[in-house]
Formats: C-alpha cells, structure tokens, sequence
C-alpha cells in the first residue's frame, strides 16, 4: 500500500506532532521524584506515571485527528481501527534509563500500514534530539542520516542494552558469540543505540525480548538510513522478539552466521 | 590544607575554563569520523584524537595560569609541581560512549591539594551539563545538587558502566552479590552515572579498574552533594581501583558489607 506523497508528509507531520505532546509529559517527570510500580512478574519492569500519561496524550491525539486508525500502545488495550493504518507507541523505551537519569530513552512512534510499519520517530526530548525515517530516508532534526560503511565484525562497535534482555543458555550463549567477535561492544543503548546505527556511529545492535512497540518506529529509521534490521533469523523484525540491526549487510550477514551457530 | 574562600573560587572558576577549552575540542570530534588506536595490550582501550587534543589544550592553559602546580592526566607524562596542588584529568571519560555516539561521557577535572580532591568538575559540553563540587556542596550549572535518601539496598538504583571492568572470580562475584540485592541495576554509566548519584537520581555505583583521574572530580561532587564514596573496603577512593559511591549511608555499609562477602 504505498502513500501518496502528500499522505505521507501529513503522517510524519503528524507524527512530530505525536512526539511533542509526549515531551510535553516525559520532560516534566524526567529526574522528578517518581513512584515507580513493578509490573512484571519476574523481572523488574518499571512503569511510571511518566509512561502511562503520555500514551494517554498521544492515544487522545490519534482518536481526535484519525478517528479511523488503529492504536497498539505498551501501556493500554489495542484498539482496532476501521482503516489498515495503526499507531504503535512506545511512550518511554528505555524505562531503566529513564529513571536513573540517563537520557538514552526515547519516545517511538510508528505509523503501520497493516503490513508493515511505513514511518517511524524516535524522540530524545532533553537532548533535544529527533530522529525520524520512512524506510527510503532518515533524518535527525531534519538533517540527513546515512550509516557507515563497514566490512567486518572484527571492525565492528556493537550496542546492546542490557545481558538480562537474553535468555540463558541458547540466547545468551549466541549473543556471546557475536559480542566476542566485536571489536568493541557496550551496554545500555536503549532505542538511542538503533538510532546511533542510522547516525553512522555504531555498526549493529544485536538484542532480544522485544515488543513489536520497541521495534516499530525504529525500521523504518534504519531502513531509510540504508541499514538493515532483520529478526535473528534474516526476517520480518516487526513483532520484535530477537533483533539485530546493522548498518553494513556484512556485517548482518556474519552476526546471523554466528547467531545461528554457522560461525 | 583549608583554601581561602577567594582561593577557592579562583580555582573553580578556572576548572570551569578548563572544561571550556576541553569541549571545543570534544565537540568538533563527537559524532565525527574517527581513527581509534587500541592502546591496551589485552583489553580493548580505545584512545581518540579528542582525548589526546583535549588533554593538551588543558595542560597548555594550566602552565601559563599556575606554572608552579603539578599535572596528573590520562594522555601525556606526570608533571610535578613546586607547589602542593596538582590537576587531575581525563578529557574524555567513557571512550566507548564517546565513540559510539552516547552523550554519557564527560570530562573529568580534579584540584588535587596535595592529600586530596578539593574540588571536582565533570563536563558534559553535548547535554550542556557541568556538574560540580568542593566536598561541602555540589552543583548543576550552578544549580545545588542533593542525593537522595535510601533507606536499603533493596530499594537502590544501581549503576555500573560493564561487566568487563570487574577480575573474574573475587571481584565479579562481590558485584554480583550487590547487583542482585539492588532493585535494580544497569549498565553504562561512566563518570554520568557518578554525577547522577549526586542529583538524586541513582543510589549507588559500584565499580572497579579504576584509574586516579577516573574518579578525583567525582569525589568532591560526590560528597558536596552529601553522599559517600570509598573503596570497597571502605578506605579513600583517591587512587581508583575498586570504588563505591552511594547517595546515602545506609546503601553504602550494606553494599560494603555485601562485597566483604558479610552479607
């Protein structure tokens, strides 16, 4: 279902404008006293109030201006639209970075066409940051971005958030492979680090665990920066799960060799 | 060796150049094109152009202001001084976040009097935030910083910048021990995730490999702000190694004694 061009200059407006009502939130919560509520089961999972009023102001934005479009967001119910087009909101990625301070977590917004997702932000609000793409270019503030070319993973920087993103033994065991082969790698990137691959300062974010809301907004930003993001096993990344993204196909090539034990 | 009050705002002010001189070469550098060197024999250590430039540009600005005090820096040969005081510096804390594109890494600038750290600055010149300290208060762009009360460590944020700096074995497992009683844990803080401790943020550091000029700057801040560092037995932090940096008492004897395996 390709856009218009004038449809799809009206979304990605409109997406800058989902992002905005977002900051107005997350800037006002960010390094204030929080209440944090644990609302995983067996891993710490923090959500704030920060999380959920947010995705409140971004859902209010979508039902009053596109009555017809679907919404999937972390923190509330689906709500399925009478058009294929869906909003996937991410209102705070990087929950953890959120509130320790560290602003590496990011607003994602993805616009679905209902077979993949065709626009996507990621927004920095207190370094003032926006990054956006639709899968043919990227942009942060409006500035071009373009990946790096880069031959091998022995010459590669690799980004991960965190080693309790992986299960232990399969996962854990094939993200070490690849890590080991890196030339540098580093934890705690959160969405920033995906956007860093588009940016041209790292080579590949290897992660797992993820919600198709983690991973949405961030495809078509990759995508349009002339990277790559695939699942562990070369496909469609968009229900998240195991990702890797990369700016050189090389380089993705032999991290799903290693992954899938062909090292 | 109690400094004058005049004395004292001399030479935070002019720490305050010296941030200034290290950021305009940070900042042409940051996100740019970079040749990294591997200066480690067995661990990747990555040293950059800016790290080199950025050091020198301080030194240069130190012999022509105070030619009588010493120099301790990451870069370039000790310089002892005829006087007691000595600077302490590393220009670019966390070269890994630096390379990578991460505004995590700081620059860290120390007044040592001879016995210790009187007076500290780590400067974040991408996010535009200066944190500073003299053991007795501590600021953010000039605004005073206060660390957090936490009555356990159950209750802690916990931050550390990665797993590689601890020896496998000994030093690993005591982490280990802290980070799994904490309420939660992240990785990749570098000098950020001291500063953030200081404004409240986060409750404790924990880490180890540490150089002298990696934490001289954080311990005035650290303290001005009202909180607490040591080694992990709880001796002066001032010679790096294994270090512990808590908002508040209660968090840091607990943390102590759970690396003392007392736990």
């Amino acid at each position: 279902m390709p856009m218009h061009t004038d449809q799809h200059a009206e979304y990605l407006a409109f997406a800058g404008r989902l992002a905005d009502a977002a900051s107005a939130v997350t800037l006002a919560y960010f390094r204030a006293a929080l209440e944090v509520v644990d609302k995983g089961a067996t891993r710490f999972d923090p959500v704030t109030i920060a999380d959920r009023e947010a995705e409140r102001a971004m859902r209010d934005l979508i039902r009053r201006t596109y009555p017809t479009h679907g919404i999937l967001g972390e923190e509330e119910q689906r709500v399925t639209g009478t058009e294929p087009f869906s909003w996937v909101l991410d209102p705070i990625d990087g929950t953890r970075a959120f509130i320790t301070g560290l602003p590496l977590w990011g607003t994602l917004i993805a616009l679905n066409d209902g077979q993949h997702p065709v626009l996507g932000v990621m927004d920095q609000p207190f370094t003032r940051e926006r990054f956006s793409g639709d899968g043919n270019q990227a942009w942060m503030n409006g500035k071009p971005l373009q990946v790096q070319p880069c031959k091998s993973l022995s010459e590669a920087k690799l980004l991960c958030t965190t080693p309790d993103m992986f299960e232990a033994g399969g996962q854990w065991d094939a993200f070490q492979r690849v890590a080991r082969a890196a030339r540098l790698q580093r934890y705690g990137g959160d969405c920033y680090g995906y956007c860093m691959v588009a940016a041209g300062q790292v080579d590949a974010v290897v992660e797992a665990g993820l919600q198709p809301y983690d991973v949405q907004a961030l495809i078509p930003i990759i995508e349009g920066a002339g990277g790559i993001m695939t699942s562990w096993t070369g496909g469609d990344p968009q229900q998240g799960g195991a990702v890797v993204a990369c700016g050189d196909a090389r380089v993705h090539a032999e991290i799903l060799r290693l992954l899938n034990g062909q090292g």
